[in-house]
């Protein structure tokens, strides 16, 4: 039924180590995980908290090896690098801050680089980042994984042929309502360091979960934005950063779009959806439910396409591992972005290896712009929503 | 189940006039249904279009008496308010441009008036018709017929009792794909006159479909609005009126909403949606499907109140014809309108008559602010998204 | 946009009379509204109840003529008959077992007749109303009303156009939960008389709602049935008729069918379903949102076709009212069994009229039916299940 | 958030072999992500194919230790069982008739068994492969992968601590569409061996999805089957086993309950859906869903419970992954099964070792009741749907 990803490869496994993701971490545990499910990884290595203590406890409960169980990344990067079996890539998975210095240190040991979003907590870091992966030659993948979902490369895959013809409309939302109430002053460690400027940046809820919608929006309709226009507010009194923001966007060719990103919306879970209109159709998609994809091509019936089933095409097959009717989820579409990852590196092993053409990941050059965007919104938002470009 | 409406009355019937809604027309039908719908009214004369053998022929196909079937408005204010028979109340579904003349032909002889919206093509019939109004102490009635729906009703009622805490955010959409191509070349009347300036004001989109949500918005939170930036869009090349709205607005007190209107987004048909979140809760409601209220009490699971059934209450109940499960719709929720309507005429019957305090309807003020809404929007756009205020 | 209803006709109304639907009653509403809306009938009689006390408070209620507003039907019939401003057709609305006298009483008066559902309390009956239809010449119209919904129509023009090939298998279901306590105790008038078998026969459940999923399944898919398995329970206790009904269906031909009525299935309304499904493809509908129906043709893409929308046929837009996106409900479905009356009242006001080809309504033979599966259902229960015929 | 299930376990992993799953197969690859997911197997051994070429072929793509992947599974049985590196666990994902016999061989060398459902192809086998895992004293799990859901979970936990009352009817149904035309004609190897008796059993689309769709019904519910009444089809020509099943059944203690499952219903994928209502309120999943779980108490509004947000409970937190919103799917289902097994198996590590309580999975016992009904559906069929004891 569905040709799908090759669940195993024959060759041997990428060895990996992770920086962050250990005990009250959640981000880690779910990038282990989607480093497992096509068997392409496996985890040998960690520095995985800033305090050296925990980070040899968390290493200890995932059963790493004492000698690579390390309490620091800076020592993990330059020990790993000596070794004969030593990692070739590194998870990083900490805090927005830290992605910078652990990149950086990674990189310049010539390990392969998958780095949680956004790609840091400021635009001067995400260019001198971009800097040092060009200069460095190694992969660097970025997991926006929202991008992983086969119904997003469903999507992008059918704009691109045409078959929305040009668009016009871009509606991308994020609604989130965990943090209605002032979650960090109660003890969650996910929302402390999220509405902490030292960490998190600039951005809050842009940063946390607008990048995604725009990141999401780019992705799909290959459309570049000229400007935007940013109403942030902090509802919670007290909280320092955004938590929830209305965007209006100018795309390059004369397209327009909205993003509405909050973490103030009761009912609200994790409301990521996508709508795209052109000339000739509409798709719509919603992350809770990423199996379906709406195509609605103008005068003709509504037509519901699920994953796998009839008149989903080869780039959404290329990420399935089961039939249609049977969900994947979150952590698939996260999976996804890790074999892309895996295709990437294991192309980089050979000389002057390079991917398939299909290989799609996100890439620093993505991080750099979400950054930006992040800045942007502040900054327009700071001027009364003037138009501000990237 | 259902206290509901009560559905007839033991008074005579409430006597009524059509101006336009002619051969041809699509509004002016779905008034008369309305109007039917509670058994209120009876339509007895008309002046059904601006021409005057179309008038005559519409006339003669509905079977009103031929005497009372008029060539113009002028000529039926004149002859019905001389007759002891005349009618107490006239409908006004023509295009936009003729409301203000008509309604002030009637409110000038003693004639209640039931308004399609938008309320005038400018701003400045609107306010002269808001003085006029006043000044006649006639009842005044504006078709924003998406404020008769239960479930309106409901969330409207749950707000009012703080449900939902201090308001934060309101999402309110309104797409449609009818004028993704060019239908007002191809022969649609109904398209024809919305896209022409003279006939609707200055606001496509807006005018047409994002006053309701805008007026819906308003009427469920009981927000009262700051400010606007509209960023609008008029896709189709040659239109002269938007036909994309992009729209963020400031409400008083701090809430913060946005609203999408759109004419060209292919696989929407009347898709208005209304999303409001507050400090404890949040509500979700979508036109297509009136007969479900999303209700999401922050850290509780979410709940779906169906109109009629367990958690309805008695601002729905009493808008309500059928039991839960037996889907009502848009010629109900427009009917309700008349309902209300006729309780406000039946009060005025009476010498100082007033209806009881739980009859609602949108009143010429709401119209005022709608026509207001529009032009904002306009020239807020042409500001390169000022903020702009009504 | 669409077609539609003519909405009013030139010629004057249908007058029509009323058994039934007095004070506390809940159906005869239902019947007066769906009577007005399309203003083909005007009610001008009534004997509203089986005590003759509340038939004439109802009746002033209503505002009927006094002189018109009866004591009994039996009053009714004859006076009627006598007037040269008769009614033309009556509604009867009583509890079952009345049915069939007041039906007989009319239509020797020779006043047609629209009757509500089950035809009648007993086989016997039904047959004998069958055979006084047939001798009257008079039109006999039974509200089966979802056979009126838009999409019902819709799903069985494309079935008799062969679009889901030769059928196979037939799923209908119609779950409340009305009844899952012991509402019938607790001063339920529409409880008490539908769980008597004096009034109501044999059949509880099944003859309620069973009646409807098996017509509407008869109704689309044109279908005749073999024989049924019946496994009925009365789960709420001292209950006397059944409250839960699973069913098997036999139909010749080969196709085989399940129907599952329940009144006690806490969560559900009025949830009646209708899936078929055929050698070339299937179709889904769901009352409480009727505007829909999922067309699946094997091997392509799912497609909802929307009332009014593109991939709507004729049948569909004859019965609609207002384009697609603005929902219509069980009211106005109720209300297309009243204007398929109207035509069929209006050419049989001529010598030899007959209605257009396209006019369709539930007639007596469906009526009869209708009992008939409710007594094999009971009769096929009492025997363990055993497959029964009609 | 999320509690959840621990992610990876400081010991080492379960060393595991598989039998079948070779190329061209598609449950053994699920198997293996599902093992992967949690961390806690390791894939050493297999013996993929009855052929032994494809078997070595399909063992090498993987990377087994060539002396590790066996020809058949006596040879693999046997050399693991004297390894003292062997394999601790064995899944057996081949056609139905070849479970019993490879079953037996592993559980006769001392080696858990992980095996896919339907248990056997006979209940002959059944009962033999019962007493021989009782005999054996080895953990047996069978992959009912759709009880590892959390909102099935979530259900049965409501269900236990009495949130329906005392059910009374239970609705459980499985169509799909992919056998509407005769796929196994036309070179699909996963329909060749469905339909064939030799490799199924006597039992079509009742042996591959309705044991899932009873398996579930009675994991949820709790409940025993008293009998059941049978009418199955094989609607494509030529056809050997039952492509469509209707089933009624009849629980101890009262409840009743009806099945459906076919292959031959366009337009569903894996509509898997069960739906419970008891004196007390009614649940429904829907497996395509899967992380909904809408649970309706009498008189109340209804309520929609997500996995991992406010209403789900414990049973439901420890086999989750990830926050609410989003979503798990079947891979995650599979691999709490996998996980369930683990704890099973490391429990077995130590002497008379027993897993904690809340370890919960489908037994050998599970098996044999589902053969069971596999057979009374046939065997009532054939008696033209008389009521039959498993």
């Amino acid at each position: 039924m569905v040709s799908g990803t090759k669940i195993e490869s024959g060759g041997g496994p990428i060895r990996y180590g992770m920086v962050g993701g250990g005990q009250g971490a959640f981000i880690g545990g779910v990038h282990r995980i989607a480093a497992r499910i096509d068997g392409e990884f496996v985890l040998v290595a960690g520095a995985l908290s800033s305090s050296p203590e925990r980070a040899k406890a968390s290493g200890a409960e995932l059963g790493l090896d004492p000698e690579r169980n390390y309490g620091s990344f800076q020592e993990m990067a330059k020990a790993e690098a000596r070794r004969p079996d030593g990692i070739e890539a590194v998870a990083i998975v900490t805090p927005n801050h830290m992605h910078y210095p652990a990149a950086k240190a990674f990189l310049e040991a010539g390990i392969h680089v998958i780095c949680d979003k956004p790609l840091t907590s400021t635009l001067a870091d995400a260019k001198k980042l971009a800097a040092l992966v060009e200069k460095s030659g190694k992969v660097f993948v970025l997991t926006h994984n929202y991008t992983g979902y086969p119904m997003i490369r469903q999507a992008r895959e059918m704009i691109q042929k045409g078959q929305l013809g040009d668009i016009r409309v871009v509606q991308a939302e994020y609604p989130q309502d965990w943090l209605t109430e002032k979650a960090e002053d109660t003890g969650s460690k996910q929302a402390a360091w999220r509405v902490d400027p030292k960490q998190s940046g600039v951005g809050g809820s842009t940063g946390d979960i607008g990048t995604h919608a725009y990141n999401l929006a780019r992705f799909v309709t290959g459309l570049e934005l000229d400007s935007l226009s940013a109403d942030l507010d902090a509802f919670v009194k007290g909280r320092l950063l955004d938590d929830n923001a209305h965007v209006m966007l100018r795309f390059k060719g004369g397209a327009k779009g909205m993003i509405w990103a909050s973490q103030v919306a009761p009912g609200n879970e994790n409301g990521l959806k996508l709508r795209v209109y052109g000339t000739k159709g509409g798709i719509e998609w919603v992350q809770a439910d990423p199996n379906y994809l709406w195509f609605t091509p103008f005068g003709e019936p509504k037509r519901l396409i699920t994953r796998g089933g009839a008149g989903a095409g080869p780039a959404a097959a290329r990420v399935s591992r089961v039939p249609p009717g049977h969900p994947e989820g979150y952590l698939e579409g996260f999976a996804t972005i890790y074999a892309e990852a895996a295709r990437a590196i294991r192309a980089a092993r050979k000389k002057n290896g390079k991917p398939a053409k299909d290989v799609v990941y996100p890439t620093v050059q993505d991080g750099v712009e979400g950054v930006a965007f992040v800045e942007a919104c502040v900054k327009s938002s700071k001027k009364n929503a003037a138009w501000t470009k990237l």
